[in-house]
């Protein structure tokens, strides 16, 4: 599969008359499209033609209608929707357990921040990022909304790899990596979107506006801006931790999305990361003005920074996706691992065995991390006219046998080490579990090279 | 290495005085031995010896004193003990993943109840025990405490498997699969331990009483007074659900660990599965009288069966192990996840990101549970003397990299995909992550077809 397919034989393509797409791929086991009605397709296909999904269906309905120029039998697979991991710091991935268990501003204050400030410079973005862009590529992720700085060499690793993103230079009032004077911050912004790259259709520059405790309203009002004058996504932290709730709240007399709606910045263009501290009017307004949020159960768990009302949010109809945050605080980027964290933490917190069942858990990791990032129209699911971004599963496995329902194996079973393959723009990125077009060993080796001067 | 490895060349055996071993393993690149003071040893080495480990030390010790008849380079894995999973129902993995998301007890009698009713005979406990083993051992678990009906059929697939058990026949106050007349159930207890394979050093047999609300006092005595009698390891589910605990305490006029008190049963050859509600004074009672307990995070989370006081109970020195649990409610039987979730729940249930930490957590999945099940003297460590049970990870993993703290990587990074090669009583169990000596796609085939008809 890894090399070219050969067509599927026994038909003369002169007197065809099905369509010529560029690949089929047909007999998938179980095709999950995660369209809207939640529809599982046995034995299911796909037909890609430039990078997008011509028709979906069942290996009967396609291949009357389709033949492709490659063609892949997926039985014994499972296809879904690439994942979206709506919240991460790629280059986080080079402090990956680094100061583990201790209190959160110990944390911050002798681990993470003294590192950033000694080593995060391009060659720990680019490495660093690249290294999680593999992590993630390998687990099925097809899609990334990342917010870091020197951002433009994150950009360059997701470039380099083939990986779709959203990629967010970081903003924050204080001497930050490679914007030493925050007084140059919009600058620095606004020459991070004039380098972005263009004409590349799987990326999009963002702006990552730190979190309302560490950025001013002057500085939120002018990213928010420049964000709705270019069309781009405005990320930012909200109420992670109580503590930072209570502070904003005792400073503005408002909790902190009546602050940010206050300032204008809560709209359908802006990502809102965590929000574990959100209260009833809080959260009927983040729906009411289709503000995203990313969900990131493990990070928070570990960090013990809160639950987030993630029942309450859905049931309000906020758009909730699902992220991994950075590395530093999991320690790794498998959304599959995120999204049975999310379907059993919200379970254990209320003690309810019903909320967040394994079919919304799985719209949260597709759909609604589409949607948070912006890219609804394009990703999130297995329908016609959308991008083929997609995951095989192998189902032959131990665990993941006997099977009564694609979709709780997804959420309850299946782990990122399952996924064999996977496709981005109908390029195949994963074959065989391997990345395709980068040396993994390469990656991990100048990661190791950044570690041992952070070890020291 | 999954053939036989030669022997390390270069020595003239004549005028070797070194000691002549079965299997040297050297060059471990981190050999995590979870002896009293959790020492990791960059650069180890193994000597092995009739199923026994004759050494541990650095490689440069090893080689010293050691020539191994088998000598296998081990650079660029983890080595660490064997895993024990201190609570599962082998069987029921041939229910993974019927009926999530359900109200508990819907699920008990409507999905899981009738379910066993129907199918649970002899040919579904020892396909469906041999499926959970397979997953077991590829996922480095080298030690299962299993608790169902018909359990001489989980013995005969302990046994064919290779993997260490302690296999407990179980017994509740209805009828049961195996077991129509409860009144009989003591003839069936004795017939089992009757019947048992002797000299297996590997299989121990146990009886498991159900739960206090599923057994009469008379029934948790006599069970309890046979276990003595023969030596072996009593087990029970204590208060997994508030419901269950209130209903007891009502009936009772005590609470469930004061129940089992008074009835003789807490002392360390019992083993009390769940104790996610448990009080103070019956947390100090379970340290008084040293009974063991297995905490099953994910289980308790999926159910939403409450929260164990697991901080509780180490601070106040109860054995803790860890389980999977059954894999219905679960849905797999991954003791890394356990890990992961143990280590993760607890931070985020206290907001203490403090307790739990890893080198806890990863006592509890080794020696908590090797105390727990009775197995200390032989499992649980790598030390001199005790069993060759252990498992090797490869490390060379974008997902492990980089690495600063190998006993951080194994709690909150590691997978059990990432489990290489086991070893059992000396003898290699899991080579390149296939299970020897069984035919896994066979296996599966089986409860595939006990499934078909379940789903029927």
């Amino acid at each position: 599969m890894c090399a070219d397919s050969p067509a599927a034989s026994g038909s003369d393509p002169a007197r065809d008359s099905r369509r010529e797409v560029d690949w089929v791929f047909r007999r998938v086991s179980w095709l999950v499209t995660c369209d809207d009605t939640m529809r599982c397709i046995p034995d299911g296909a796909l037909a890609v033609d430039g990078g997008t999904l011509a028709a979906v269906g069942t290996t009967e309905e396609i291949l009357q209608r389709f033949r492709g120029r490659r063609d892949t039998d997926l039985s014994g697979y499972l296809v879904l929707p690439g994942l979206v991991n709506a919240h991460v710091h790629g280059a986080m991935s080079c402090f990956r357990g680094l100061g583990d268990d201790l209190p959160l501003m110990q944390w911050l204050t002798e681990v993470i921040f003294p590192a950033e400030a000694a080593h995060a410079n391009p060659d720990m973005v680019y490495w660093g990022t690249l290294l999680s862009i593999v992590e993630m590529l390998k687990n099925g992720v097809t899609t990334f909304c990342d917010g870091y700085f020197h951002e433009e060499d994150a950009a360059r690793a997701a470039r380099d790899s083939g990986i779709r993103a959203v990629l967010g230079q970081g903003i924050v009032d204080f001497p930050a990596p490679g914007i030493p004077d925050p007084g140059r911050a919009r600058e620095r912004a606004e020459a991070f979107l004039e380098a972005f790259p263009a004409g590349v259709p799987t990326l999009r520059p963002s702006l990552f506006c730190h979190a309302p405790y560490t950025c001013s309203a002057e500085t939120m009002r002018w990213v928010k801006d420049l964000c709705r004058e270019r069309g781009i996504l405005f990320q930012i932290h909200l109420s992670e931790t109580a503590g930072e709730v209570e502070e904003l709240t005792a400073r503005h007399g408002m909790s902190p999305a009546f602050l940010l709606d206050r300032l204008g910045i809560l709209d359908p263009g802006t990502l809102c990361a965590h929000a574990n501290w959100l209260d009833t009017s809080e959260i009927a307004l983040l729906a009411r003005r289709g503000a995203g949020v990313a969900h990131n159960p493990e990070s928070n768990m570990k960090l013990a920074a809160g639950v987030a009302p993630v029942p309450e949010m859905l049931a309000a109809g906020v758009n909730v996706g699902l992220g991994t945050d950075g590395c530093a605080s999991n320690n790794d980027l498998d959304l599959f691992g995120e999204m049975d964290r999310a379907a059993k933490l919200h379970k254990a917190f209320r003690r309810d065995p019903v909320v967040c069942p394994a079919r919304r858990v799985l719209w949260m990791a597709t759909r609604g991390g589409a949607k948070a990032v912006g890219w609804a129209d394009g990703i999130g699911s297995l329908e016609a006219g959308k991008k083929a971004d997609f995951a095989a599963i192998d189902l032959k496995q131990p665990h993941l046998t006997p099977l009564y329902d694609p979709v709780s194996h997804l959420v309850y079973a299946v782990k990122g080490s399952d996924v064999r393959h996977v496709w981005i723009e109908g390029r195949q990125t994963v074959c065989d579990g391997k990345v395709q077009g980068l040396e993994e060993e390469a990656v991990m080796k100048e990661v190791r090279r950044i570690a041992a001067s952070i070890r020291r």
